[in-house]
């Protein structure tokens, strides 16, 4: 299971509606692991309120350095530090050495924590695996917008799920060794071998992207295709448009469309609209089940 | 006539109640101006809600690089660049040049208007002198914390008043040559010369004192003498204080009170205290009228 919170929906100059740009994801399986995207002013206060503890973040994910997706990082890491972390903290982002050496430049935190900075491509069409575990695969691919900037995607692996019925057809009983079996594919059970393609079958893992800034390009389609939510810059109307750094509601709704993505969520909303359902109304004419974020929402993502 | 905002007044670690320091002070004489001591996360917003532009605000004053007191400028020089400013703003700070041009580093701003630092020492027991107007004087002078700092003085100057009893009593009209009586000392009014000394009075100046971040130290008292307002660090009560980079409630008081400050507001305040009443009770057996600062706090200060 995955939820998802929006700590801040706005684009550059923040309302007193809306915050800068933070979406936490939790990401449920035996364990819980935390996972910030984005992390603009305020974001620690954000997740204090959504009552998510920035101490169980290791890894953040920045999609370009505009400071309204990154000046959280600078306060909260100071937080962590007087919290007395000790443990890594990982920052991927397209020149994240760069910067963040920079940050760490800024002003005097005395840090008893290591703060790594992994490069992401920003160049090309490639999408790129920039991180691996047993539980998950999270990658990115450039996108369009006035700096460097890119997309991620956040993919549950795939497992193995157990048709309980075929045990007990079977005759054979469940245990701690059905870990294992899903682990190996194989195991040895009262001396008959069982494979795991006779007893169960695999459920798909979730897919979340996340497009930061960009105007329309076909990067995101490649990187969106089939995922369960897209979360996609909807900074304007189709007809306030004046920017090839960010897309339209209408835009996004058909990359959305394109990708054959199930949920779409629109984010990054200019200040100027106090009424989200003008654009939420524009975006539903292409995708009926579009939705605009708004500050604290929350999704939850689960598969049957 | 003086107003003082109190945007933030937590110490190192925000909570839902209180935001990090910053302090935005009004100065009213023909004009308005604007100025802002400290910046921690979030002023850009608490200053929306304090109905004071931030475009209004020329000259930013930074007791030190400590990121509670500083995070809030990289988003607001953002925001003010988004906003189209053109005129300059100039950031006062111990070690403001390397911090300044870190901040410009940080990030893609593609800024359109001139962001300047001016360094203020930061080691020894002199006051001195960082800014002038015809209207007021700043000055500062280092504190005790464990990184450089200092502690700010906003002094309006101090300003020549007519008896206008006494012009009526001499049958002199008023008129706009009166500003030039103030401005120059003499004026030949109707062939006769007047003396500003014989129609007026010097109205003393308003002054203001904010410490930073300190432990209790003789510069304060030396920058505080009979201040009209000390703002100064009451990060702890009395029994709690643990550190030598703060100053607990009745620390502040017994320096306000050697100083002969006329009002002492304690900020800063540690997170653990959720009933401010307590340090002011403590601040209050050495200084009656002692107050804890709240975020959003409005002090005016008016000389009769």
């Amino acid at each position: 299971m995955i939820t998802i919170t929006f700590l801040g929906t706005v684009s550059g100059i923040p309302s007193l509606s809306r915050n800068h740009p933070a979406i936490v994801l939790e990401h449920f399986t035996d364990i819980r692991e935390v996972f910030l995207f984005d992390c603009g002013e305020g974001t620690q206060k954000q997740l204090m309120k959504s009552d998510v503890s920035f101490m169980a973040i290791d890894k953040i994910f920045i999609s370009h350095w505009h400071a309204d997706h990154f000046a959280g990082l600078i306060p909260m890491i100071q937080t962590m530090n007087l919290e007395k972390r000790q443990k890594p903290l990982t920052i991927f982002a397209p020149e994240a050495e760069r910067f963040v050496s920079n940050i760490l430049d800024m002003g005097y935190f005395g840090l008893r924590f290591p703060v790594k900075a992994v490069n992401v491509p920003f160049e090309g069409s490639e999408i790129t695996k920039i991180d691996e575990t047993e539980n998950y695969e999270i990658s990115s691919i450039p996108v369009l917008h006035s700096v460097p900037s890119v997309a991620f995607c956040f993919k549950e692996k795939d497992k193995w799920n157990i048709y309980e019925d075929k045990l007990e057809e079977k005759g054979i009983k469940k245990g701690p060794w059905l870990k294992k079996l899903k682990k190996e594919g194989k195991v040895v059970w009262d001396d008959q071998e069982i494979k795991i393609e006779n007893v169960g079958y695999v459920k798909e893992g979730l897919k979340v992207v996340y497009s930061g800034d960009t105007a329309p390009c076909d990067n995101i389609i490649k990187i969106s295709r089939d995922a369960d939510l897209l979360i996609h810059d909807g900074t304007f109307l189709e007809e306030d448009v004046g920017s090839k750094a960010h897309a339209d509601v209408k835009e996004a709704a058909k990359l959305a469309k394109k990708a054959g993505v199930k949920k779409l969520v629109l984010t990054h909303i200019s200040r100027r609209y106090t009424n989200p359902k003008e654009l939420e109304d524009q975006a539903r004419e292409i995708l009926p089940d579009a939705v605009v974020a708004r500050d604290m929402m929350k999704i939850r993502l689960k598969k049957e």
